[in-house]
């Protein structure tokens, strides 16, 4: 037989219900507190590093808003009928969104990783090209296995799809274990390459939930099944969206304290971590200081010929 | 007998509809006002301890959520039979994502606390971290017990659950009895201390009304009970998050003003308490300091070795 | 008889229906102006007044969230039948949610007129936290009797209730009196005494109307009745919010200005009023300044010592 | 004969429809980028003009909510009825709503007008207070025989009530002009008087088209006459509001520069319209600079006593 | 025969329907991540290129609440019947709220091009006006033809419409090319001049699409149709609005970076892309220092004389 049942046909017990509505609704306001502590809190960090801040805001961002989408489909979408939930057409947009908001927050969780790596200029500019475009490819032929053929229910585009989509997984692990092992070395001995490396590891591990579940989605079914998929992908998003955005603000943390230290930058404010100092505030050179000015000069003029 | 009946369950009088849509609405609002002033005062204490501020700012804006989904689903989930208020399927959510709520906010409390406090470094690191997964384990375990096992209706998932989640209630009480401790003889005489002691005291009794409200759900039921344990929960968590939030704000305050007034660090604004000045304001060294660089470098390479 | 009709019972004309829709949202769109226009300018006075600032932002966005369900609200529980609107069960929605809104926002309009005033230190907290407990009281007894019992339409409930919050009105009076005395005499002469002195007045005058109507609610029902009571209450909630609002943020902003060139703080950009320059911009001196550094520290020493 | 037929009682076509909804939501959009634009950037004018942009901004967030709620009922309120569009009770909320906004927009594009004119202190703030006056007044009257008596269906209320709101109007275009004349004269020749005079034709030309339609409402109607309407007074809305706030943003900044480069006033950035640099960037003394205190001083002495 | 058939009016395979939704909704996310990216990095360019960013910042908005919209009225706007997705009245709206959002962003793109640009003053101001209309006018047009003569099923408007409105886009083409060229002369050999071409031809590829799907409405329909319509316009919009503002925002860092290393400009923080720095952050001069002054007003003197 090439069937299978989508996980959002099953009937749910009260419990399973209840056990999804809370993974889902803890998971949104997971993500809403990295959004809104990321809005506010962005000027922490020097310009060169804050772009993985403005990344990790717009990744809890979107999937703040798909979880809410999640939300409100997972309550219209199921009734109670005779002691249990029973699920209707809307109950497939509480599933399927994930898919919405992976196809663009996976690509920014590579510029945000990117953002704090030691790899700069043309080089960084094209590895997170090739990264983007693999980490879309990756869960957009996923969703054509997993949503569109026979809605979702063809173990033969369960497979296919999920293989092709497999090679970019691959792909994107080759692309993080050489950014883990460049840091390490360029930063060695730094608090910024250890949290890195955890960084690198903790998508390793839980990006491999997602494949897990989509091959669930061939081999079982029934309620018992799609509550522990929907609380496996909440807790993996929880950790890959906002434990890895914790790991990354420190690395891009502690980068900006080590420019500002070694005069490479400014920063207006004091850098702490857990309340040690990692540096001190220091305002820029005034228009008049006419020996700044030569030299920022030349420094652009090296960088600015050209792409 | 085993079971009892969730207070979600119970008809209401007028009054008693009245008086919980009463209590549920100011305790969003005041959330609200807490979410918002946190949002645009965040600058007004230094970065040491701001992250107080973020953690209290993120608590009322998830709680404030919570309220609104609570006040919504309270409003569609009961309906006016024959002078009275008779609850349907949709009642359950008009209780449940208070659990929503804490599993993300209580250990969100635990970093506001500690935020402010005199722990620093790893051992910080360290105490957060056994902070937050107390914190998380507390209230999942209680839902667990108060929700999912036959709807919040088994008398012995409510002692078992309870019981669980009560063993990490009491390593938190130990956590900011201990805090309190080393605060009050860190900064002993300063108004900080005063402010974090009277802090750590609201915590520990506001927390005590949580417990109450738990057992109470195996004791007794009908629409006066089902009042009381809403207005007592909204009372709670209006204290523990906005009245909590305003005296870790004050910790975070004083401490700063120390800061500035001690040359540790700079902040660009005067910081004044009931119209008294604690601190001027002053700005940093600009870049061309060349001795204040040095002194920075070799403060920030004891603190950025390693993690 | 000891009955009454809730003023949200009546049947109401085309033209009331009209009128009443029209007062509601314009006052939720003036509060929405002023809750917008705090928030972007906040910084335009300096740290030591700007806690009003906040108050009356947080005030106007309570009260546009609170008008905001009361249009809904409005709009859902009355029917067109027979070329009258009928009101329905949720219609009380569109009258009780001022109670809500009042709950926080009269505690939180006390703050905003301390906060510019001339009390300082202890005495401010103490004063503060009595006129919060005030107005909070006076706000929560009404709401018993003009909405709890027998839904608002007891007129024992009525006087007895409103009498008790009454005594709280009489406390808040001799506060606001005695502010405006203190404050008279502090900045004799200036423009600051003169705005809060209005302000004052406003508060005094404007809250009148509150007692009014609540009295009204026990002598006279009908649409027109309710209409007058809509309108005049819409009414009021702009004067003593977003008029008062602008009163005492002129205070904040004169006593700004006098700060900055008194010397005793400084404040980034020049201070104008209506096209008239206050105050020149200035900035902090800078950390290296040691003479300024001993100067701060002995004045927050002296500030910080305790509570 | 006495009586009319309210323009949103008239049975649209296909055409029509499309036409309509086209408009709102242009006109919606076009006043959300405009709010959304001055938000961000409302430091890029001195403080002494910023009360522009603020006016300038809140005037287009409320039109912008009130034509969400014009859409929203507009959506709601018409049904499809053999190939046409046939109005229901709700169809009055896509007309009225705009009487909401005018009340509270007209008086701020006054406030958003005079805070860029030469008019300056007591003289200033009296013409505001006659100008919003005017301007609430002048809406008010229009409502009343707009839409309250008899549901905008009697041609005495029209008349009489827009013969009141005339005489407001014609006070108003009094003020316009000798705001406009005045401005001329005081900044002859440079771009701010020839915006501020541009920005007040404007007003006067566009003004004209609000009469016309209320006009219209008396003397004509249908599906055709009701879609002029509507587009013609969304046209007018992106005009007075979007492209009147273009120019007073310019006269702003022009005359922001014209203060710095006189040393009136600083500015932390420079200022550009279009690629051509008005003034250079220059921060504040510094508060050692002991001259600058003394000449602040006796500055704001001179204004700040009484009002 | 002169009639065709509307795309929403195509019954859709439950494949089609999940493919439309997908599209829509990552559509909707990516210019929401773009706006949210944009408001906070707003200050990161300097005030010269600063309209650029406000321009790409309201684009990715407005669009965002029109996919909101779109996939609302998708939602709503089709129902399962026999395992097919069938449209009723609402599905216009899953299709028409494009136009909406085009008649506001078009022009906006042009502003957006034009802020980087080097046509300055008058020159600049009056290209702006006719990109401005002419993308006005391109979009209205077609929408005439598109949506409002016959439902969008006439041929004849089609042709006749669509042939107007590909008048305006020929001189846009013209405009857009004439900008390539003369940024190219003028910034000959900088990356700013290979992104601002690179934008440029973004634009003139990818505003292909949009009259080939407008052709395509004539020539077929479908479920299948409708799909690739669907896909090819939410792609295009993607890649006009937030892969066009990527380039445009490089083209206004690089040439920040080289007015502040030219001293034309100050800019509080470092410039860099991709982790290589292409300016030194640097503080304006402040107002003590008089040759400053007078060098800036007669600066100003020369812009500020008349429009």
């Amino acid at each position: 037989m090439t069937g299978t049942v989508a996980p959002w046909l099953a009937t749910l017990t009260p419990a399973e219900h209840s056990i999804i509505v809370y993974s889902l609704s803890v998971a949104g306001l997971a993500l809403f507190a990295f959004f809104a502590k990321s809005w506010v809190s962005r000027n922490e960090v020097t310009t060169r590093y804050r772009g993985s801040v403005y990344a990790g805001m717009t990744i809890t961002g979107i999937a703040f808003l798909s979880y809410l989408l999640l939300v409100v489909e997972f309550a219209i979408g199921y009734h109670q009928r005779g002691g249990m939930w029973v699920p209707d057409a809307n109950a497939e947009l509480s599933w399927a969104p994930r898919y919405f908001d992976w196809t663009v927050t996976v690509p920014l969780l590579i510029v945000e990783f990117l953002a704090v790596a030691t790899i700069v200029g043309g080089a960084a500019r094209r590895l997170r090209a090739v990264g983007i475009a693999a980490a879309f490819l990756m869960i957009s032929t996923g969703f054509i296995g997993g949503v569109v053929v026979d809605s979702g229910q063809s173990l033969v585009a369960l497979g296919v799809w999920g293989g092709i989509s497999g090679i970019f997984m691959v792909l994107l692990y080759v692309l993080i274990i050489y950014v883990m092992v460049k840091v390490g070395r360029d930063l060695a001995g730094t608090a910024a390459a250890a949290s890195l490396r955890n960084a690198g590891i903790l998508l390793l591990v839980t990006w491999f939930a997602y494949p897990i579940i989509f091959g669930l989605q061939g081999w079982g079914h029934g309620g018992a099944v799609t509550t522990w998929m929907q609380v496996i992908l909440s807790v993996a998003d929880i950790v890959a969206k906002v434990g890895f955005g914790v790991l990354i603000h420190k690395v891009a943390t502690v980068r900006s304290a080590l420019d500002v230290t070694a005069g490479e930058d400014t920063h207006p404010e004091s850098i702490w971590i857990s309340s040690e100092k990692l540096s001190g505030a220091i305002v820029p050179t005034t228009a008049t200081d006419a020996h700044f000015l030569t030299r920022a000069r030349s420094t652009a003029d090296a960088h600015v010929d050209g792409r």
